[in-house]
């Protein structure tokens, strides 16, 4: 029995949502990444002029706003995936492992230089 | 147990990346923000120049590239939430139901006007 | 005599703009990029489920739209280079001749490869 | 005579650069607009981890890379208004009066709170 509460639910929710909607047609995978990345603007816009303080001290409306904009670039992340047949989580998990040998933890603790500038 | 293949394993999965790398003191909301942003970017890019039928029939090694993309827009967008402590899964949950008051079926099927512009 | 319709004057008002509400504390570089990027996301926002042919037939009210965040992304894209000394004018032209050596014509000619991928 | 170092001047090569290789097919107000959006993320990239302090003494090789982004912005951006026939100088200079009438000196002044939250 699948959990209410997965990923897979989750995707499932989405693709359901788009079908209803007859906005397939929609969503092509050029179209779903703009959303996403306009999405992912809205989610930056709160923190702009924040201190890096301020911005670890969220007032409860900017932080109910942060949360409503990391579901929206959630879900268009989810629903392109699903156009391409991209499995994210393991895409995620994936990642890491490639990052772990870019940034080995000797190398890389403590500051914030790019892989390619690890003495 | 835990779901090895699960949002919970992958948030606990890049929260020990990070600490180990002592790069807690980078991850400031404000800095994941623009940095999930950046990758977002890295993900619209391979699509800016196609039209919406190639996007939807990408050659391997585009895929492969936009999956690697699609990943690290979910590993910062989770690493963000998780300093927030937000839920992403349950944001995006609670999101549908929001957006589907907004878009009630029989009022936006098969167009792409916006909530503010159904009749 | 300064052509009042020129950058420099564009720069010059940008400036006293932030001068007179005191607002150069908030206009660290790192916080003026994400501004500008914000409303750069506001500029593709109109076009994400657009056809490119409906993109290329705004209608009025939508072109209007997009002549503001132009302008948005123009105001922080010159207030960003203003802080930091940089000239665009100058930029651009220069990175126009880097480009033309990237993209020699006879080998760019009616396709949309990437630099590195020209014969 | 016209400036050789005037916005004109800069719309008008980059105008002929497209021409040359037969680019106007893919220069849709769309895929501009994409293009755009990509390049002003490559502008935030240099300062995603970087202290506000940091940010606002960067050192010379990240400098002139914030240069060239910053040409790159500016090109695209050139580029959309042109395709569209719009000009971004005298939309600037027609915002800048918008946003004085937004933030009122008076009352903007010292703080980063938005328009809609000055008492």
């Amino acid at each position: 029995m699948q959990d209410k509460h997965s990923f897979d639910a989750l995707r499932a929710e989405i693709r359901a949502f788009a079908q209803a909607r007859e906005w397939e047609q929609f969503h092509t995978p050029k179209n779903l990444a703009m959303a996403m990345m306009v999405e992912a603007a809205e989610l930056v816009e709160p923190f702009q002029w924040l201190t890096p303080e301020q911005s670890q001290a969220l007032d409860a409306r900017t932080r109910a706003q942060v949360g409503e904009e990391i579901a929206d670039v959630l879900i268009y992340l989810t629903r392109l995936a699903d156009v391409l047949g991209i499995d994210p989580l393991q895409a995620a998990f994936d990642k890491i492992k490639v990052n772990a040998l870019k940034y080995p933890v000797e190398k890389s603790r403590g500051h914030n230089r790019k892989y390619d500038q690890l003495d």
